[in-house]
This record gives structure tokens, sequence and C-alpha cells, in this order.
């Protein structure tokens, strides 16, 4: 296979990206993987970081550097960013993607103007009217998909509809044969919820009769989604979010309760186990799913740890083919 | 003091009346009350429990029947049912709360009949125009007042700052002196979410203008809500309820894992002490606050615990004359 490309861009988390840049590179260093990173970075820090990329380098690991003249910060409206900074690192690194120079796209920037470069630059595919944050969680069983985690704040039932399209072709990349469904909602009666949700839950039941493996489970509460039994959820994006943000709140409490009750020192091994599994910097960062390309959004609060997690992914979802097998499955329905 | 009496509605929860009942009175052996239940149920249930509220109740403990000649059932409409059952427990308990035969009435039943027949028969308080689910989350620092957690799938920014008014009259209430207050969000800038959030944050801001303790912190994640720096979280219903249950369902998912790895075991009344301030059955059910008395809603997964603490909850309001000092809290505003 070919050495994947990864364009990442450092702007815009909570950590100074030359922290972020190192800190990454001991991840690569404990655990190499075989890629080409691009970095897209104004010139002061490229001129500050490469000689940091050229010390104690994994042989499989390629390193380098794309100037950025501008920087789109986090209150930055989104839409005029994007026009007016077009040489920041959102619409370059978008723009390399589109030119094939890049194989995915990694970044901590303003979530919106990396939804509306992607939109603009790379287009959704066929069927699709709106891309969806997708992000893994944690269940008791294996990782849930949950889309949308914020790219759309109301969303049609049609959009909901196919969000679950978009998830099923998702999990079904990452080997489970006949996903299940559920539509994240306040209550397991069908009538429950906004109208768009009822609406969805009606046009989701009708897909139901045209599958023979009946993906869509029915209405979801917050409270089951954890025992695993669906693998994606669907939600608008603001309840999306609430619900990624609640989970990982009371995670990050529950970790700490446990540290500060020392409950971790009897077994130590067990309880790395838990923390790891709970962790956010586990998981990849959000997926944005529904364009042509691979693109993922990490957390502003992401760690070194949490960027090499999510470069992992997009090397996974690179090398399997991703985009390929989700126009193909979209094409076929559920 | 006077004992209070409190109204009991066992129907419509996913134990047995008969074992709720049965496992609530082992509640009041283990940590006795000063209090009168009156249970409202069918004649035949009446006829089996009766006889075993009579072996080793506690001295303080009194406990009568009303006969509820009907059922209002989960999935019954609710407005429908609170006019065509007038003799389920739900309508005659209320009815003998604005009669002031009780302080307060908790209930297992039907969410929607149980807020329409308060509102109807028991009104809303002046300056209120929806009452709303407020229930009690634990955070780092100390619990949280959630509202709305179910009431209204969607709000005005009026009725938002409404809660918000509710909010800090019942922490006051319940001891804390300056509550602060903040508006869940997918973001802390204030053009975030949907426009009745814009406008809520708006006019949250004006009452700081006119409020020299500053009582609104802004948006609020999430995430961030565990952290403990706000006392009121204010939200319409969907969002409020998809809060609560993902925080309640990721707790049970970790408390569950913490005993498969066997990390209780080391230091188990660390673990008790941690799994009694994230288990939802010790904290009160939610309360249907903005209404002229004491309504408490219990999951309907309660057990005999979740309804013991709610009746605490409720006992707890009646003897600090909590409506009193809401109706009061709430014509001085913020």
């Amino acid at each position: 296979m070919l050495t994947p490309v990864i364009g990442i861009d450092l702007m815009g988390g909570d950590f100074p990206p030359e922290t972020l840049f190192e800190n990454l590179l001991d991840f690569f260093r404990e655990r190499p993987q075989k890629v080409r990173l691009v970095f897209y970075l104004p010139q002061a820090l490229i001129d500050q970081l490469k000689p940091l990329s050229k010390k104690n380098l994994p042989d499989d690991l390629e390193i380098s550097f794309v100037e950025a003249k501008e920087v789109i910060q986090m209150e930055d409206d989104p839409l005029l960013a994007i026009r007016s900074k077009k040489n920041a690192s959102i619409p370059l690194g978008i723009q390399d993607l589109s030119k094939k120079k890049l194989n995915a796209f990694v970044s901590l920037g303003n979530t919106g103007a990396l939804i509306g470069a992607s939109k603009v630059t790379l287009k959704t595919l066929e069927g699709i009217q709106r891309p969806a944050l997708l992000a893994l969680l944690p269940t008791k069983i294996r990782p849930l998909a949950v889309l949308d985690v914020g790219a759309n704040v109301s969303c049609s039932a049609k959009h909901l509809t196919q969000f679950a399209l978009m998830g099923v072709a998702y999990q079904k990349c990452l080997g489970i044969e006949n996903p299940k469904v559920g539509l994240l909602n306040i209550g397991s009666e069908k009538r429950k919820g906004r109208s768009e949700l009822v609406q969805a839950y009606q046009q989701l039941q009708q897909l139901n009769e045209e599958n023979p493996s009946k993906p869509f489970l029915g209405n979801i509460e917050g409270k089951e989604a954890f025992l695993g039994h669906v693998n994606v959820l669907v939600t608008e994006g603001f309840s999306g979010n609430i619900f990624l943000k609640t989970a990982e709140g009371m995670t990050a409490y529950i970790l700490e309760r446990i540290l500060d009750e020392g409950l971790d020192k009897h077994k130590e091994s067990s309880f790395s186990s838990l923390a790891r599994d709970l962790n956010y910097a586990e998981y990849p960062g959000a997926l944005i799913c529904g364009i042509n390309s691979v693109v993922i959004k990490c957390h502003g609060y992401s760690n070194g740890k949490a960027l090499y997690s999510s470069i992992l992914g997009a090397i996974n979802l690179v090398s399997t083919g991703f985009i390929e097998k989700l126009k193909e499955k979209l094409s076929l329905d559920l």
C-alpha cells in the first residue's frame, strides 16, 4: 500500500501548536505508523518546529510543512472566514485534499469553517443533503456511532434518515454486518419528541419494511444508548452535541472521583483498562460524514494522544477505502 | 410541626406496586420518618396491601389508602386521560392536594397526565407560564438543579428565563445564597444554538444588569455542567431530558464496569460513597416546578429506595415551606 498522506491543522486548540506537535511525535516514537504528515502552519511556527521534526524521527514517519499565511480564529464567522482567509490552514488543507495531494485532513480548528470548506470544495455525496459530524462513543458492547454531534443545530426528518443511512454504511465499513439504528428521543413511543422526530420515525420504519435485516430499532433514550444494543444513534446536531458532551463530562467527573477515592490503587491494570475505554483521547475526533473525502474534526481540548488517535482513525479509513465503500453502501440504501 | 401528609401513586412504574410498597416499608423501618402516607390504589391492591401495612410499622409512620377506580396507563394520551379517568390515582391525588388533604403528591405514573392535572387543578404560580420538571444531579461541588428535564419539548426564550428564576429560588430554598445560572448550549459563545437560546441569553444578561450578584454565568456545555460552577442549568425539556438520561446512562455503565473489574473490592467504603453519590435512587424524583403545590414525578424505573428518597425530598420541601418561599423569591425576581 502507498503511504497515506494526512494533512494536519494544529491551530485553534486549547494547547499551543508546538506542544501538540512535540507530544504527537512522542506518540509516533512509541507506536510507529507508516504515514506522511503534512502540517499547515504559519511560517514562524514552521521555522520553530522543522528542526524538531528531524530529531529521532521513526523510520516510517515522514513530515513536511505547508505555510498558512492566515489564521482562522475560533470566534470567526465560519462562512465569512473561509471566503476571506483563503490562505489559512483549513481552506489550504481542504484544497489539497480535493487535489488528491492529501488522503485525509485532521483539524483542531473552527468547526463551522471546516464543515463549510468541506461542503463547498469537496461536495457532499450523492443522496446526502447535509454532512453530519459522526463520533464514536464507548458502550457495554462496542463503540456506538453517533451522528450528528454538532454540524446542524436543527434537521428535517429527511436529513435524519440520511444520517441513519450514513451511520449504517460507516459501521458496515468497520465490520458490523447488520448495524442497528436508534433515534435519540425522550421516550420509546413513536409519537415522542418534536414533529421532525415523529416523521423521521415513520421514514425509518418504512426503510425497515423494505429491508429484511430490519435495522431500525426505534426511539432510544440517552440512558439506553450505553447498553450497546444499537450501533448507530441518529439525532440532530444540538441534541447530539449535548449527548456527547454530557457523556464526556460525566465520565471525566467519575474517573476523577475514582482517583480521589484511591479506588485505582488496588487494581491498577483494571483501572487503566477502564480509563482507556472511557478516555475520549483514545477515540478519533468526529468525522465529517457525507462529503467526498476523509475530514476529521478534533476537540478543541485534544491533546497529543487525541490527535494521534484521530490520525490513526484517518489512516484506517483511508487504507480500508472508506469513501468508496460508503458511496457503494449508500447507493444500496440500508 | 404537624405530621406531613404525602400522597403516593405507585401505578405505572417498571416494578409491581406491591413490590414497591413492601420495599418502601423496609426503608422506613431502617430509616424512620414522621409522616403519613396515603396510597391511591385499586381496591384489589388495597385489600392485598392493607394487612402488610399493619405489620412491624415504625411508630412515626401512618399509612392509609384511597381507592382509585381507574388506572391511567403510560401510553394513554395525557390530556384525554385526565378528562376521562377522573377516578384514577393522579386526578384523585391532585384533587386532594388542592383541597389541602395532602401536603405533597409523589407519583410514578404518566408524566404528561401528572403535569396536565397539576396545571389544571393546582394552577401555575404568578409570573410562570409553564411548569418545568426540575431534577437534581451530582457534580464535583454540590447537586445541580436542572430544569426543564422533560415537561416541554420546546420553549420560548421567555419560558427559559422563567425557568432560571425558579431554579434560583429553588436553590436559595436549599440554602445557596447566590445561586449561579448556566444556559445549556453547544458552545460558550452568545450566538450559539437555536434562536430561542440566543434570545434567552440576552434576557438573562439583562437580568444580570439589574442584579448586583450577577447570577447568569452564560452558556454551559454538557461537559462543564459536572464541574459544579453553576447551581442551576436552564434548558428546554427535550435537551434537558437527553442531558439527564445520558448522565444516568453513562453513570450506570461506569459503575457496572467498576464492579466487573473488581475495583470496588479494595476500598469498599470509598466505592459505596461514590456509588451513593452517583445513584439516581439517592436523589428525589423530578419536581414539577412552578405550580402551587409540591408534586414529584419519579422515574418509571424507580425502586423502593428511589421512592423513599422522593418522599424525603417532598417532606423536606413541605417542612421548609418551599412553595411560600418560592412565591416570595419569584416576586423579587433574581
